[in-house]
């Protein structure tokens, strides 16, 4: 792909919009009767909402913190005790994982969770990212992404932990790794993560770049699997699980463990130190002033 | 490629079959004049057929175990020593692996070796295995899999090993690891010997997914580097062969040993580990009582 | 890509040439108004011409050593001090690398630094290639490749050490790592460095037979990333650079390094070793009898 379809400067930096006002009447998800038959709801959080089917052994796990989704500390706390539940009752082998607000999967990292907050607070909450990356990645659950709107950094990240990636072919939607644009840092996980689905050479341009891909971009690399129109994702993603259901899971479970655990070990036996690196960064003063900058600037864009 | 283009649980089943009834009349590969003329057989084994051509320096081997040449102890002890002969004739620069058994490469590893045996047997067996990956992928020869019918698990893998594989362009055929599909586990190195030909993401997919490829499905992913009509698949090894002769022996071999070491050292060093493993996987009463389910699904299909 | 489309040993063989007749008329890069305008030269070297523009940031470094920009311990030599130079000046945030040259970009390692030389001689000129090799693929500035005429060997090199490769398309103009061609060996560092841009199977084919893509194949296995005719290239370099530049520098070269470092501390941690590996290799009698058969088909070609 040349650069010139790649890069998005503006469309990048309105892609990582936190606190962006929703706006109704695009885009929303329904749950397919089929799921709501008979679903039992085990959700107690008010921004992670799960139906789980035991007919089928299939969980829909979806975000509804508004505006965007943003993975702020309480949210990342709610979405990890969700799927302890989840991954904790044998009966639940599949997760799909999609959006309740219009036209955003997530917005990615809550950025007033690292802005003018003490080095104990931002090491609380990346903390959290990391366990939140750690359950997911690992998880023995069948994990489908149901991407139904933008998905910038973070929110990239979590449908890059998943199995399969199926996303709304909405031209206006962007996905991607793009921390650089706001003078962040992807982390060696998020990399190799993201490595592990397309590859070192676009991972480095697309890490360096800061590049947001539009959908039919994405699926061309590689980092989604599948486009559908917005209103089928969660009967494709439904579908699609039934396909990895007829897999014996013990077998599954072994191979994508296998395929992922040099990845995961490299994190977990370098928690500490990947978290003290965080907070040493996020809290220089050149990174607190570059990130009061771009707060400014969505200040300015929702005024 | 979306999944469901990819994945054929029904041909997934049928392609691991390791007794089928063989059906003549169609695929069986005929040598080709050329190869004939000079030859020298240097060929005392049943199941392995090898015509070595002193004037080009290229031996073609012919696995003719029916039906559907099953990768047994027997099976790898004929082919390791065949190997081994040509590996240290000198004068045998290239080797053209095919199928002399019609529809089918390989079946993959025979089932029968893994059920209702003792776990010494069981190690013996899976040492047979490393053997023959041992051998060919750190092989001096230039290897070509001339790929003239289906290549599922052990086949498979048999056809990664080579330096540059061909498949006959016939709809039917298939190619892929699909060992999860009988609820076994394919082990590192043949994860890694995938991985290093196809990449990391498309192996995690397949592996999970026991996904079986039409040629079509393997060239676009990289599983095959060629497709062409049956009955050019070796008069096509041949003239490929001629190119890869034309490079010097010595530089091609030490990067051909670049390329692999990583991946064979890791084997050469965990080899004892991994047949432990592997026999207390195998003889696990789960995996075994799968591995007879399956056997009877195959007895039915005969009858 | 079938390899009957990929491999041109013929044309593997006269790109490689390194004392090439200059053929004038054809192909000759201008730099372009925007930038010689407010240019401030900081070139003594005669083999390195450095054209630096303050207002943008923006290095050119032409190689101008005819006939066709051979890499002799002279070149490698001036070419690290230009490279050190800027690298040091802080103002200077890109460097685009091109050729003087006409239809040759860098005809790689100087094979005549390599025959007839003693092993002290040969392990200076091979700390230089690695020292060429370490400053820019480590390069905090983003490095354009101008790939303005063919480029084999280490002139390849130097292209894929760069964070971005535009190729002039010109139909007889290749490119790729094809020392084996001579009956020589790309190091581990070529190899990684490759694998890191085309993946782990185009690397094994390509070092293998000594592959030379024309420009549509190299850009079809992400060898390049985009070909625009040959006098647009400085300008399209000039524009890609632009989007690059509005990247945060802080955050583009933490991610670089983060992409890069496993690759350049495997050789910074065993330059000793690899030094002795190829003054060992090179100062063999049969490599030398190899190199010298070559230099004679060299000459017979310009007589």
């Amino acid at each position: 792909m040349s650069l010139g379809a790649a890069l998005r400067v503006t469309r990048g930096l309105s892609g990582l919009l936190p606190r962006l006002p929703p706006r109704w009447g695009h885009g929303g998800a329904c749950a397919p009767p089929l799921l709501l038959a008979q679903q039992r709801s085990n959700s107690t959080s008010t921004k992670i909402k799960v139906e789980f089917d035991p007919s089928s052994g299939v969980a829909v796990m979806r975000m509804q913190s508004p505006p965007v989704n943003s993975l702020s500390l309480d949210f990342l706390t709610e979405f990890c005790i969700s799927l302890e539940k989840l991954e904790m009752d044998k009966s639940c082998r599949g997760l799909i994982i999609t959006s309740s607000q219009p036209k955003v999967f997530s917005a990615g990292l809550d950025i007033l969770e690292m802005y003018g907050k003490s080095p104990e607070r931002c090491g609380e909450f990346w903390k959290a990212v990391q366990e939140m990356w750690l359950k997911l990645y690992s998880s023995d659950m069948i994990t489908i992404a149901a991407i139904n709107g933008s998905s910038p950094a973070g929110g990239c990240l979590m449908a890059l932990t998943c199995d399969y990636r199926i996303m709304a072919d909405h031209p206006r939607y962007t996905i991607g790794l793009n921390e650089t644009l706001l003078g962040i840092v992807a982390p060696f996980w998020f990399k190799e993560t993201m490595a592990n689905t397309v590859g070192h050479r676009t991972t480095e341009m697309a890490l360096q770049l800061g590049l947001l891909y539009s959908p039919s971009e994405a699926l061309k690399v590689g980092l989604v699997d599948q486009l559908v129109p917005e209103e089928q994702i969660l009967a494709t993603a439904t579908q699609t699980m039934t396909k990895w259901l007829a897999i014996p899971d013990h077998a599954r479970q072994i191979t994508k463990s296998m395929m992922r655990k040099a990845t995961i070990d490299r994190l977990t036996s370098n928690r500490e130190a990947d978290i003290q690196n965080f907070v040493n960064f996020i809290t220089k003063d050149s990174i607190q002033k570059s990130l009061r900058a771009y707060l400014e600037i969505l200040k300015r864009k929702k005024a």
